[in-house]
């Protein structure tokens, strides 16, 4: 059922005329109209009414505003800006406006509710749905909730990950063999992916790599990137880039391989839920509809990480194996040590120092994350084949050593857009213990908590230098950790959190 | 933490002025502010970011709306009509806005996700927070959710519903026995309440009965009664008018006895759940803050009710009488027929017309409405003690046809602010038999969705008389049902719905 009454002859009341309102509303779409216009009359204005909203071929579900002042003119509907950004419309054009039918797939999430076991075709309808804006964020935070926990078996996280594979592009490499790598977050200054996508691809293997930004940390992977090189690629971008030189350094978001994900993780991050079989299906799909075909798994295990403890890590690792063997994806689970940040930077450019200065073979470059880097590399390698059981560290070590790492990280660059040495914030602020003893615990949740007061990820140059690493004797008047800013103001937002250093950093 | 730096001697950057954008967005706070003002700077805007506003002693949270035009002046903050008026603002005011602090609860919240049992204390925490409107809708959805199906235990639910209870204001009629009624919804032209009011309020029984506006059917008992007097009654109105008349009929939003229950029953509805425990909770409260101590359940059972087997019927009678129980409530449960819609008028003014017919004791008033409220009545003057055990209906009955009742209504109509007879609207379209054969079934669902395009219950006249109770004798040509609308465009969608005919009602 629509608006549009066949009876009528005049100008049917449901074709209005865009106006940018220039309201941001993030990723959900409003559609803002006159309390005296036809539809909303016919629909009534109850709770988070939704309605359909279609331009040419485009259609999007768009949640109701009922403007009372002279806003919008008649004849109009005012459209937020994702709205117009989704519908591809300008200002004048005119759009369709019709009644949202009910989502049949909103009972499978109703049942899921009640604790019954889906079919994988069920997570087809509802990913389906979900990509196609059908959803409100309530409904999305439902259908989140009623698979959080355990609540969900092999079969279907299996089947959420390939509805998930389906709901999106996936790309196609041509090869028997496409490494790609993945760290289950939460460990500041963990970044990793710039150095073993470079010695990979100096290797000769096709690692095709797109990366999240940071949703609730001061970094992510392609927040790092975007300082020293253009991370926002095109996927004929990305597919020339890693046709020219083996592997890439991409904002996964750019080439939106999976749609479903993007929207599930803004509902999930604002609820700060972290469901394990949907968190499985996340990373499995992405990697997939990348075309990657052997994959490694980090997951930092540690008590202010993500993953707290070896048991809880155990199961996800077990999970994981069962659901990647259900999708013919060859999967190898690393754990590593979360207990403290790697590297020194916390904040975008910071972090990018770090790994250009391993890249560079720096003398002063952080062992640890070197370590690490080379850890992953070399089991990529071992799982593709490339070398034999064992010879991985040995081959990864060479490649970086040798700075053929650090040539094969220039060319990328270069055919991302070109290199540029990232740049830090001006305003700087340093620590002092007022205490001495040894560095004895680290709360990397509070550590990235003052990052982000200080402006990361949104201020690239901003963040901090963590100087004082588990086991560290500190004495009275030492520089714990370094601030910077771009800003004074974010500055002093950060230094106000200081009252509470204790919570931050033991010593004893 | 705040905006508020203290090393700044200018005018704090997060003390804007109101402007009244008059844009309603229903129950969401929303606040509109420029992109280029500092607290959106200092905010950042991620997803669904939301802030603290306060104005003298009241404090909201409303969701941060970005603003790219000129909309909003420097210094201004638009506020969404519901968060003005929450504020208690008006255009020019000047509010605070603040950070929002992590809400503890939503731990708790989390807890119930992995399945565990949570304390009594920790939904008190949970509803303190909801009613302070520091949770967003989805974090409400998930607490739903989270609560969904057969989640919660008994303690649990008496845990929420004392919760609920306290969150509000609770009246206290300082007598031993307060009398209340309530039904299980989801029937069609099931409005027993004023007929059940009048006839124990004349009975010398203290009634102080509230009632909520429809949400997603064609008619609440509040919309019912406000086609023939006010049901918008402040708590001192409708204290007078008890105290007067015995008993009220009056619009339970009105007086805010269960702020917690109308926040979460909009999200409920948007979701269409309707959890056991919540349902519970929400029904047991609310007859607890409005002073009663004996209440009568009625759970219509059928196919397409709310309730649809014994079975299901059974459980929630019995946890029903476990968590009155538990906090020291009277409850009688009463299973009825919930197979067709009661009397003959869906929707507001047609359902009042049936009403009025059994009070006056009219010749063709619906028998099946009349039969309903006087089993109620009984049950509560049994409950209550005000006659002995099977002695109720004699009285009920007595009471009601003497004319009594009727007086009793017209007395407490006047005390409301006078009565007046119900208008239908003036456009009408029978709907004819094309078949013969005899009114086999019933679904209750889609006769009221026909009575709601009808413009019903928004236009008080609008719905249906419906002709065609189960097992009558259609002929060809037959009037089965009669649609009434306030305007034409809005009878044209009901009649677009005939078309499924079929699926309304089964002739055989």
């Amino acid at each position: 059922m629509d608006f549009i009454n066949p009876d009528h002859t005049s100008w049917p009341a449901n074709i209005l005329k865009v106006h940018a309102i220039g309201i941001d509303t993030y990723l959900e779409n409003v559609i803002y109209l006159r309390a005296d216009c036809e539809v909303c009359k016919s629909e009534g204005f109850k709770a988070l009414t939704r309605v359909v909203v279609s331009f040419r071929e485009v259609e999007i579900v768009a949640t109701l505003n009922v403007v009372y002042s002279e806003l919008i003119h008649h004849n109009e509907a005012g459209l937020s800006q994702i709205a117009m950004k989704r519908l591809n419309v300008q200002n004048g054009d005119l759009v369709r406006i019709d009644h949202l039918d009910p989502v049949n797939s909103l009972g499978l999430v109703r049942s899921k509710m009640y604790g019954n076991e889906l079919a994988e075709e069920a997570y087809q309808q509802i990913i389906h749905d979900i990509v196609k804006g059908r959803y409100s964020n309530i409904e999305v935070a439902a259908f989140i909730t009623a698979c959080s926990a355990n609540n969900l078996t092999i079969p279907e996280i299996t089947g959420l990950t390939k509805a998930m594979i389906f709901s999106g592009k996936r790309l196609n490499w041509n090869k028997d063999m496409v490494p790609d790598k993945h760290c289950v977050g939460g460990l500041p200054g963990n970044r990793t992916t710039p150095i073993v996508v470079s010695i990979l691809a100096a290797a000769g293997l096709t690692i095709p790599k797109t990366s999240s930004k940071a949703i609730t940390s001061p970094a992510g992977t392609a927040d790092v990137i975007s300082t020293f090189t253009n991370a926002n690629l095109t996927l004929e971008e990305l597919q020339y880039v890693v046709q020219k030189e083996n592997g890439c350094m991409a904002w996964g978001g750019g080439v939106h391989l999976s749609p479903a994900d993007d929207l599930l993780i803004t509902v999930e991050k604002a609820l700060d839920v972290d469901s394990e079989g949907q968190m499985i299906a996340s990373v499995l799909s992405k990697k997939v509809a990348a075309g990657a075909t052997h994959v490694v798994i980090d997951i930092p295990v540690g008590k202010t990480a993500k993953v707290r403890s070896a048991e809880e890590a155990e199961v996800i690792r077990q999970k994981m194996e069962a659901v990647a063997a259900a999708i013919n994806l060859k999967l190898k689970v690393v754990l590593t040590d979360g207990s403290q940040p790697v590297g020194r930077g916390i904040g975008p450019a910071l972090e990018a120092l770090d790994v250009l200065a391993v890249l560079r073979n720096e003398e002063n470059a952080p062992e640890d994350l070197r370590e690490r880097a080379v850890m992953l590399a070399a089991e990529m390698l071992e799982i593709s084949g490339t070398v034999g059981q064992g010879q991985g560290k040995v081959r990864a070590s060479e490649i970086l050593l040798s700075g053929e790492a650090y040539q094969k990280f220039l060319r990328i660059c270069k055919a991302q857009g070109g290199f540029r040495e990232p740049v830090v914030g001006k305003f700087t602020f340093e620590v002092l213990s007022t205490v001495f003893g040894k560095v004895l615990e680290i709360d990397n949740r509070k550590l990235a908590r003052i990052a982000k007061l200080a402006g990361a990820p949104k201020a690239k140059g901003a963040g901090m230098l963590f100087l004082s690493p588990l086991g560290r004797e500190i004495q009275v008047g030492d520089v714990l950790f370094t601030l910077y800013a771009e800003a004074e103001g974010e500055l002093e937002y950060a230094k106000e959190f200081l009252s509470n250093l204790n919570e931050v950093l033991v010593i004893g």
